[in-house]
């Protein structure tokens, strides 16, 4: 089955879907490949239809975990390597050869496009990315440089090397949201406590809307390149979000988060009927999943604090200006369990299943990120698990 | 006005409080000079009632923000600080002086009774407290040492020379909460994800149970020690249990931490009228701040990422089996802007106060540690700020 990600299944284009900026036989352009993941599970799933098999996949799944990630990787640096079309397909690809995930996820790392636009940003080994000037005041902000949209052709060429190879496999996007790239900029390096960005947003908020406004963009320019290139989803990261409450997260960020999606509005999203789904995630963000929704998002990511059931209660019960209650949700296998004797992680994934239920559609993933030191066949040995659960229906919204 | 902190304000004796353990006459006796704190605005507003003043204290005052402690402390490592009486009795006592809050806090670390247990464990500058040998599995946490109770006469002389000083002023104890103790006690280091305390609460029931109950009873010795010896009122922190799911905290922590506070159930806590008030605080636990008060607590303290007004909703709309809703609350100015201008620290303060009216009884405070880098110089202008807001009656529960 080959339909158009960008139309419902059956190929009947929507009305009003626009057409993919990149122009028909643009050389990245790989329309016709994404075209098929319309009927894979994962994209059903997430569409509130019923997949044909309970899809599931693994944030960082491509990556730290695996032997012949560490293989690849031996002598390159991470920022060095996000830049590499081929290593990037190649890392992209091994997850889904091993596990037999539903999905690819990009490899690359949240601070890509500030690389890309020119900032002096590191990822230093053992400690995160590090910038070499961090940003703290509005002319700091205003200083920040464009993002040209010249220098996203080595995204778009490792999307297009990616999705060539994952036929109707879908590939998901990846960036990082407003808040948490203006964590590390403000920050200037991995923080705990993240004072730097709710101290500007309260103490001098037009820097604040200058950085996390750029940080939009950044985003939304990144996460249109892997779009146009192929990507059938995409998910926006807010890694850092849980430091923040509902209130601060309504007033300084959320706006910022819905334009980064925004960027990518006439091709994704809710707005555009069989577009691509857009996924939003943080960690911590139980207080306000439904303003992560309102932000622009197809589906929620949920983490390991909330269960799926519970998540789905409060969506419901603070449906959106759009009138959208309960969306799908993603999540959220608790990643301490991984490395837990097999029988408490199988109860402990059958019980994540069952409380996804609950949600108008559910696709199983990590509540996090999957620690390095995990065994990469306890992984497989999940995605088995989970695709030997009978799908249920979606759509009981 | 002297009366005694284990009785209602006036000096009658309530029925039922038993004596002190430690005999009249005992040199470490100094509940003549702790009689008098029952008038303070802190123990008034954590018993409901009317404070002459608007309390507020800091986690965290005595410490890393102030010269005159990094002076007294050169050369002198953080444990090793703990077991000297003089100097605890100076750092706990120089916040007091330079500020003017309403109540010391007993300046130790959460680690120290595994310290006075035999445990090897230190304090790394920058790094935080190391385990010599994890515990890992039942026989480890089998194989803890006892604390032996002489062993707290350090911290019982620390106590005593401290309230002799502090006068109507009164002390709060300090203990770490067996969740975040045992959470130490498992990664053998500071840890972001806390992946060893899930998985071992999940895979090895048993084992956690042995571990989370050891640190119950030693924290417990150690909050015992503290009242005995003069503390009006004492504060178990829990500040890692914000990386569990409402669900983890109530099946496999809230009984030990109750358990800890039982230790001095006798002497204080909502079971013995007039008794020393009982503290409980954590960060990211807003889902199960009713768990946290129904573990056994007078009041419960709430970081930034909730409004004083809501903590108070959700705790009403949780009452506990003894009936208990509303508590008083302390907290919860974001440290975050404490480098803010300070027209927009002072609006967040005043936004505080107003927030906090809703409960039975407020305590002003931090929503977490002064950071280092605090200016103290802001920390005493934050005190004279909450001081000149006339207080409100409390009771209103």
């Amino acid at each position: 089955m080959s339909t158009d990600p960008l139309t419902p299944e059956g190929g009947t284009p929507d009305a009003g879907v626009p057409a993919p900026a990149l122009p028909a036989g643009h050389p990245l352009r790989t329309g016709d490949t994404a075209r098929s993941t319309a009927a894979s599970p994962l994209i059903r799933a997430l569409r509130g239809q019923q997949p044909s098999r309970r899809p599931v996949w693994f944030m960082r799944q491509a990556g730290r975990s695996l032997p012949e990630y560490k293989k690849v990787r031996e002598g390159v640096g991470m920022l060095e390597s996000c830049l590499m079309p081929e290593l990037v397909r190649e890392i992209t690809l091994q997850p889904v050869r091993r596990h037999d995930v539903d999905a690819a996820i990009f490899f690359s790392d949240i601070v890509v496009p500030l690389k890309l636009a020119g900032v002096d940003v590191e990822i230093q080994p053992g400690v995160g990315p590090v910038l070499g000037a961090p940003v703290r005041t509005a002319r700091d902000a205003a200083a920040l440089p464009d993002l040209e949209d010249s220098a996203l052709d080595v995204i778009r060429e490792a999307v297009a090397a990616t999705v060539a190879e994952l036929g109707d496999r879908p590939l998901i996007g990846f960036a990082g949201a407003p808040f948490t790239l203006a964590a590390y900029m403000v920050e200037g390096r991995p923080s705990r406590d993240h004072f730097g960005p709710r101290r500007m947003m309260h103490g001098d908020p037009q820097a604040w809307a200058a950085l996390a406004g750029w940080a939009a963009r950044v985003s939304g320019q990144f996460l249109r390149a892997q779009l146009e290139a192929g990507a059938s989803a995409a998910q926006l990261f807010d890694s850092w979000a849980g430091s923040l409450s509902a209130d601060d997260y309504l007033e300084h960020v959320q706006a910022h988060s819905a334009a980064a999606l925004a960027h990518v509005g006439d091709m994704a999203g809710p707005g555009v009927p069989g577009g691509a789904p857009l996924l939003h995630f943080g960690t911590g963000t139980g207080d306000f999943l439904h303003h992560m929704r309102d932000a622009g998002a197809s589906a929620v990511g949920v983490d390991h604090r909330l269960t799926l059931a519970e998540a789905d209660r409060r969506l419901r019960a603070n449906p959106g200006a759009d009138g959208r209650g309960a969306v799908p949700l993603q999540g959220n296998v608790d990643p301490a369990l991984l490395a837990a004797p097999w029988p408490v992680l199988e109860a402990h994934v059958r019980g994540v299943v069952a409380s996804g239920a609950a949600a108008p559609g559910h696709v199983v993933n990590l509540a996090h990120g999957v620690p390095p030191e995990t065994d990469p066949d306890v992984l497989t040995r999940v995605v088995e698990l989970v695709h030997s659960i009978p799908a249920t229906p979606g759509g009981r919204a």
